[in-house]
């Protein structure tokens, strides 16, 4: 029997809805791989002159000689340019704002062909340093408002290489769905006077029916209401608005999680088209407070999304996802998996 | 040179990115046909006993002979049922809403495989009149809240049959991107004391660059803050917060417009997949008068969009769009197609 459920933070409601036929179910037929020969990723293949942002020597025996085991560069194709000055122009009742910010790739790894579920964890964790750097340094830019990192894995997702990438697209705008995630985390906070994202993981350690995983510092499940089938959040133990503040413990124990998620899911769902999307608070306005307290009311987490399903003009329409797994038999079969499966 | 633009009313940024690369672009390679001997929408295979909610006679000579010229039936696996009783729970932090509802077919013909833009003028008006026919009944139950109405077709919309057919889907509760919408307008009537639909409708009759077509009752424009390319809006002239109230005139025009529209579209783009989108004022609550003055500040309107790009996790993670075609570059290739290409 399906159900309506309201995210407790964002206050979106979702359709579970577990008798919709299985045939929304998208499988990955063939693995996606675009020639390594022209991969503009690949060492030997870097295009130049391209201004290198960061790059972190390659240290690792895995990475077999490399000059660099992580690289970022700035998008060759940017959809943001931060060269350009910010302009806001009224066009009669319109707004536009000139195509000024920040369009970044993070090359993770030398290899061309790599999953994330086949990081080592020593790899994964210089591209959580790296997300943190790039993070801490755009922040000093205070005509940003917003920076997004992101990851896509296979078409599905987006991806248009598969050598093993995410971006950083920072906008001098918070986009809409942001807005409405933090305005909801803000009256969370307002109405409690505690953050939803903590009382959300006490609920789940004490709930465990949507925990996939869990170690010292972070906890993996699947929201209560999901979008989507199999969507898994990792989140962190301590409070923390930015991932900008992650210490190094942390790194570890993130990279441990994401991998063990992205492993599980890799075995469940046969190596499904994905995308990880870090979700951390907008840089506070100097001149407006209004997000100011920021520190307090939100919670910076991962989302890991296996596109699987593909939504309709019923989604498009009115933002509604109807989600035919609920994320209790998701985390279930998970954890079942993780158990057995490997 | 990229540029973010705000939508005036629903205030959500998109970056219209004209530089980057054309392989966003999706082309349908084979034409999406299901079987017409197993179609369950088809005349003669209509599954028993399915009660059927609504039904038109055929008098339409190129409906050779059918029984019927459109027929609403209850969806076979519908995401919720009208026969359910509306139940509130808290779980926790967590709140659920039981599956109630409705999830209705309209089978828009009796033609098997029948793209929007080849239905003749006489057979899309009877949809249109079966969508208002349908969203004035359900109105009446107070318990629902708003009504979404459809159409997916090809699949990449999320299209499961080839049969022409729309959905009717009616929820207990608002839709999170339904909501901001409203709110939006709300925030812009209350700020001008005009509708904001009608200040767009005046601006593009003015500016022109934006318009696509326009008939007695409708204008068809790319909207300024398009999140996806090509994509186009259809606007009555005339101020309604509610499709329920279109009267005979206007659904003449209206199937005029919105077959133009189709027409254009698979010239320029090669019948490209396309969801269409009913956008209406939802149902107001009798012991809420929130949204009871809604008759000023919403104006009812079709979103057709064509569905050749594919999302990132840039879009998944921040809702903001990005859009490779502007809307005034679209909006005159497609005034050019229809000067010259048919």
């Amino acid at each position: 029997m399906s159900e309506l459920r309201k995210d407790p933070i964002s206050g979106h409601w979702v359709v579970i809805s577990p008798d919709q036929e299985a045939a929304v179910v998208l499988t990955t037929d063939v693995r996606f791989i675009t020639p390594q020969e022209t991969c503009p990723f690949c060492p030997g293949n870097e295009i130049g002159p391209v201004h290198e942002i960061l790059a972190y020597p390659n240290h690792l025996p895995e990475n077999n000689g490399a000059p660099w085991a992580l690289r970022v560069i700035p998008n060759r194709l940017p959809i943001l340019q931060i060269e350009r000055s910010l302009e806001r122009e009224g066009l009669g009742m319109y707004d536009r704002i000139s195509g000024f910010g920040a369009h970044e790739i993070i090359i993770e790894s030398p290899h061309h062909d790599l999953l994330l579920h086949d990081f080592p964890n020593s790899q994964l964790e210089l591209v959580l340093s790296a997300w943190k750097e790039r993070l801490n340094d755009l922040k000093n830019d205070l005509r940003m408002r917003y920076l997004s990192i992101f990851r896509n894995q296979g078409r599905r997702s987006g991806a248009r290489l598969s050598h093993p990438y995410s971006q950083l697209i920072a906008t001098p705008a918070i986009p809409a769905g942001v807005r409405q995630e933090l305005t909801g985390a803000r009256q969370y906070f307002e109405y409690k006077d505690r953050c939803g994202y903590c009382d959300l993981i006490d609920q789940e350690c004490e709930d465990k029916v949507r925990l996939v995983y869990q170690n010292r510092g972070f906890i993996a499940m699947c929201p209560f209401a999901s979008r989507n089938a199999f969507e898994v959040w990792i989140l962190p133990r301590v409070h923390s608005h930015d991932y900008g503040t992650i210490s190094p413990d942390q790194i570890l124990d993130l990279a441990d999680a994401l991998l063990a998620v992205n492993r599980v899911l890799a075995i469940a769902l046969s190596e499904p088209d994905i995308n990880v999307i870090l979700k951390s608070a907008p840089i506070p306005k100097p001149r407006r407070d209004r997000w100011l307290t920021l520190e307090e009311d939100y919670h910076w987490h991962l989302e890991v999304i296996p596109r699987i399903t593909r939504p309709t003009g019923y989604e498009w329409a009115t933002g509604m996802f109807v989600n035919p797994t609920p994320p209790e038999e998701a985390a279930d079969y998970l954890r079942d998996v993780q158990a057995n499966g490997r």
